[in-house]
């Protein structure tokens, strides 16, 4: 099997230029935007089977294994209908996902500047991914018990700092794996981590946990993003109903 | 003048075991409800003058000089008929915007765990602020020049990862100082930070300056989160203008 | 007291053409995007104690006693912000509900057509109302048993077919009465009835009984649409609780 | 070919009994509440080639030819995440999109109430259709010139007295063709329509003429709703661009 992986780079055209339009009072508008616009463009990418991770927001990254390039024309449909910002996206295809989303960073790039006033809606592409001959690797971390060491005990600052210490040195193992990860809320991490063997996880939690902060990890396999999440998941809930033995656990649909 | 802030920790109920009772394709539903309840929440304190930040999406924190407990309550309200999850709320107040919110965690955690199923909308407070006699500082910050050194050049990847990093070290000595810092998108971060003074943040650009991080900050002084930050942006969008001699500019509607 | 009271037509800003621009596979992005400007309208005059119905999604009617020009275009900001199009309001304030909608559209015409590509932002205004010395009557009607008689029983459209036929005979005579009456949903109408007295709704109640379309009202006066609409429908619960002799309840906040 | 089309009803399970226990300040609420579900409904079923129509908000109807029950389920599981209400579905086969709603409210009915408190997320079906083997036809009305004769010259309330009533006059027509119409905002008509001949429309359109409601009629016929709904808003579109001696137009993508 060709080990191939397709993400697509998200970024919304001349954001920064854009906001200044809208006077000072509007910190709260430009969240409740970004809220929105992730919102619906997660919606477009999972019903294609696909799974998007908001990462900065004016900057998204999606696992896009399976989707054409008329299907991500129609996303950008939908988003120019629906807001008053448009999105380019870049279609990287590579042998691993940091590789995958460099190239998707560098086909858009050369189409313009992120605060170009004039490119809109620009799809950057070499060709998508045959998805019948690719995978995608996932894997979804939690921290052991944090509800009870933390939430329940500290303050919410704390917490956060602490899962986001943990975050920052967890994308720098990844990126030095050629994969990538994302915080998706609470003490959760999405990883797209084709390049990631089972020992090398299995080190980098055992390197955490002397740190003080154990944590499991369901990977999951397949042939789009969202299938690949929804094994991850699977394993990650029944390493949480398990005897406490197992802190890893892979499947695979293919 | 009363130097006080008022600080709400919003925590979804029992979120953690709820989302395990939708099966294991649930992530991109997960970001879907998470973004969605962001922007209805923003929007509920916003137009009471509040604003609230993300945080980590299952709990997230809000600036709420002025706004009463029954405004509270029909905030919760609005959550509870729109979303299939419920939010506790914790109201803390104190000298400054550190203890505020860790007050605000304590009286929640009181009221039964964030992952006890029977806790639900409930309002922990012991009373709120006269907004006439309190004040917040905001401050929003940007990194100089991040689309031209990092967007338009590097992977999007690897700008997060400088942007993160950045941003938890950030968060650090914010914490030192009992101030708060939230990553609110792109390359901008938004303190409530009632506890720093010009000459702190003046040094701590510096500091970053130094290693290749050069940051600009504006300030704002006001009765009400959203007023403080109105100014703040003001502020920042006064320097983005300015002739780059100024980095920091401050200004107060006291 | 002062029998007045204010309403504001909202006005999508040169729609029509607009949805051009969007090519052929428009329809269900229009659906989409109409919904969501309704519903983060309707929060946004919630949140300042009003209430907004639908109507015919590209015009909007909202009863808007005690809502400020400012607040107005604070309204119209957050719309600006997140939406591809902008929204004109008329602010009518005149003896009747019928003469205030009236009033707001003539405003609203006075500055250009619905269709101009210039009109952006508007608000036409001759002041607002005194909240103090003014009210709102709010009439919440439902149709007894509508479950049983005929979603229970019938076809969809045929459910659709009564209620609609309902609702448009209900509208005129409404008219009638220089008042107006909405459909929200459901077998659910909600009056703006300043002009009817008790006696006239037990007139056109037993009108309807007799042609086989039973139906319920509860009533609500207050100072605000959200909080007149909260005794309506408190009045209406009452109904629906209550040993079925009473089929119109009214009660007054004032 | 096989002459029939596939139509779900989308029913909110057990929702009247449900709103009541929001307490009475709760108009609002709904509203909100029913507009993001349409919204999320909406995108689904486009996401899969379908289209639906907000009817009566508690009732929506779709076109759904080309969509498993496999893909119906997980648009339930979308709406069970996203909201605090859930949906129960019948799927309808029939020759004409009278008799597909008819078959899809009797398979629903089956289940129980709409009002009972143990139904939920029910999917009533007998089969979906072969999507090469079937087809639909859209018709996309709108009223000439309404703009210029009513939105900018008569009051918002008389418009819509005015397009109401001549919306309802057509649902009876339509409903006597065994066909289907609904308002989709605006002056606009969608029909599900594929038991109406192009004679009958022109007899129907010059009725209306004669009555002071001049309208034209776009009409699409393809193997699914968006494409048939693409196809008619076209149409509808080359009739306004024309020389005026068109008021209807159809093409066909089978």
């Amino acid at each position: 099997m060709n080990k191939k992986v397709q993400l697509t780079l998200i970024q919304l055209d001349n954001y920064g230029p854009w906001t200044g339009t809208l006077g000072s009072d509007r910190e709260h508008l430009l969240q409740i935007l970004q809220a929105n616009l992730y919102a619906a463009i997660e919606n477009s990418f999972a019903d294609r089977d696909g799974l998007v991770f908001y990462n900065r927001f004016d900057e998204m990254l999606a696992v896009s294994n399976g989707i054409s390039e008329d299907e991500h024309r129609k996303i950008q449909d939908r988003i120019q209908a629906d807001f008053p910002v448009t999105i380019s996206m870049g279609i990287g295809v590579a042998e691993n996902p940091f590789q995958a989303q460099l190239k998707a960073s560098k086909l858009l790039q050369t189409k313009g500047s992120a605060h170009s006033p004039t490119r809109r809606n620009v799809l950057a592409s070499e060709g998508t991914l045959d998805p019948t001959n690719s995978y995608v690797q996932v894997t979804h971390f939690d921290i052991d018990g944090v509800t009870q060491s933390h939430t329940d005990r500290c303050s919410a600052y704390e917490t956060s700092l602490h899962v986001m210490t943990l975050y920052t040195d967890m994308m720098k193992i990844f990126r030095e794996h050629e994969a990538l990860l994302f915080f998706v809320g609470g003490d959760n991490f999405v990883g797209v981590a084709d390049g990631i063997s089972l020992e090398e996880i299995e080190s980098l939690l055992a390197t955490h946990r002397a740190e003080n902060a154990k944590m499991k990890c369901g990977i999951g396999i397949a042939r789009t993003g969202r299938k690949a999440a929804e094994l991850a998941t699977r394993n990650l809930d029944l390493i949480r109903d398990g005897d406490g033995k197992n802190s890893i656990l892979s499947s695979s649909a293919l």
